[in-house]
């Protein structure tokens, strides 16, 4: 089985600005490699329709999901479902079931509908809708890109709506190891155990800590005894390792 | 005078795995907009090689600058030189400035160079070197794209290298208000203002805190006397702002 892989795109002029650090990025992608999705790929793009336009459909040509964030509020700067809907050639208007999934949301909480709060029911033909338990206004899944809200806790509630429903490969695992020597210094016998084991990818992140210089090695794979074996190999190879 | 604007192209699986959060992206996106760039795009991709030469070459080509973030290490997983080589056709190789770089650097320390440092030291055809502070490996410039660490001292240390010999633009001024009111109830004032206003952008971001539900506006122009006539037209409409 092959492990399926995805992209994720975040909409809004605050992260490029750098009024807000994304958060749903780092979210996303432990939440896809535990469920064996690998994330391939993030952009971030302003709220500009033809730039949205362009990026969803170069992602969900090459990836096999597309996960959005941000851009699918009531207010002029919430323009995400007009651009998935443009990027499928769909229309795009209120629907039923998410203006009754609103109403009944303002209903309980005393709040008036009104025309703002009403863009967040357009939804583009042949979307299936994604539950939203915290403030009610669905995302929704056409085709391979799932289109989710830019507030943390949103996303995070409809990543936990939408996951379940997608297969899975087989987990990505990982184990790491911290050396206390520069990368310079094992980057040779790092080199050739990633070349002898291409069934893993080894990755090797410098770290400098309370005067001390090393390296952390992280081993990732599918298979968790090629994983353990190579770990073990680099423990050997380094002894002052752990 | 017009801003100009750039990209990001940040390298690296353990972004991608969810491993490590990336923390460069938030602080290019403050220094630029500080040095009135406007950061316009950013792309994540994996170590790989035909990838980072995909994402360079169409981000190089649509925006006036690049700035590249991790993969210039001593280990095999570090390729981004050859990937931005490849991307413009240019050969590469150990040059004589950037080993004596190293070489210095090494001597002070009490290291000894090896193949794996030496990696450090090749640099595309016709690329300007870019200073690093920290531990001496530079980075480097190729035409309109500037190719920096991924460990978040480095790469801030290469920032600050780089950013004073480019030329900004106006500064991008902004102002924000909070507004104790849902997005929903200030959606339809907001875009009168924002459609009235076109030299100037309104952003609009939720919050809920200790039980409150409202909303920050933030509106961002390079026309500080337009910013605040806006902000104090909200301030008229929404007397419980501050």
């Amino acid at each position: 089985m092959t492990t399926p892989t995805a992209a994720m795109l975040v909409i809004g002029d605050e992260i490029l600005s750098g009024r807000t650090r994304d958060a749903n990025m780092h979210f996303l992608a432990g939440a896809l490699t535990r469920h064996g999705i690998a994330l391939k790929e993030v952009r971030i793009v302003a709220d500009d329709r033809p730039a949205i336009v362009a990026a969803v459909n170069a992602l969900r040509e090459t990836w096999d999901h597309v996960f959005t964030s941000g851009g699918i509020g009531p207010t002029h700067d919430d323009i995400t479902a007009e651009a998935i809907a443009e990027a499928f050639g769909m229309s795009i208007g209120v629907r039923d079931d998410a203006r009754a999934i609103l109403q009944a949301h303002y209903d309980r909480q005393g709040m008036e509908m009104n025309e703002a709060r009403l863009r967040m029911a357009r939804i583009p033909e042949g979307a299936a809708l994604i539950d939203n338990p915290i403030s009610a206004a669905p995302g929704f899944t056409l085709g391979n890109v799932h289109v989710m809200a830019g507030v943390p806790t949103i996303f995070e509630a409809m990543v936990a709506s939408v996951l379940p429903t997608l297969a899975g490969g087989p987990p990505l695992l990982s184990q790491s190891l911290r050396i206390e020597r520069g990368e310079g210094d094992i980057a040779a016998v790092l080199s050739d155990i990633a070349g002898a084991h291409p069934e893993v990818s080894i990755g090797s992140y410098p770290f400098q800590k309370d005067g001390i210089y090393g390296t952390n090695v992280v081993v990732r794979g599918t298979d968790g005894a090629a994983v353990d074996a190579i770990i073990s190999a680099l423990a050997d190879a380094f002894p002052e390792a752990r």
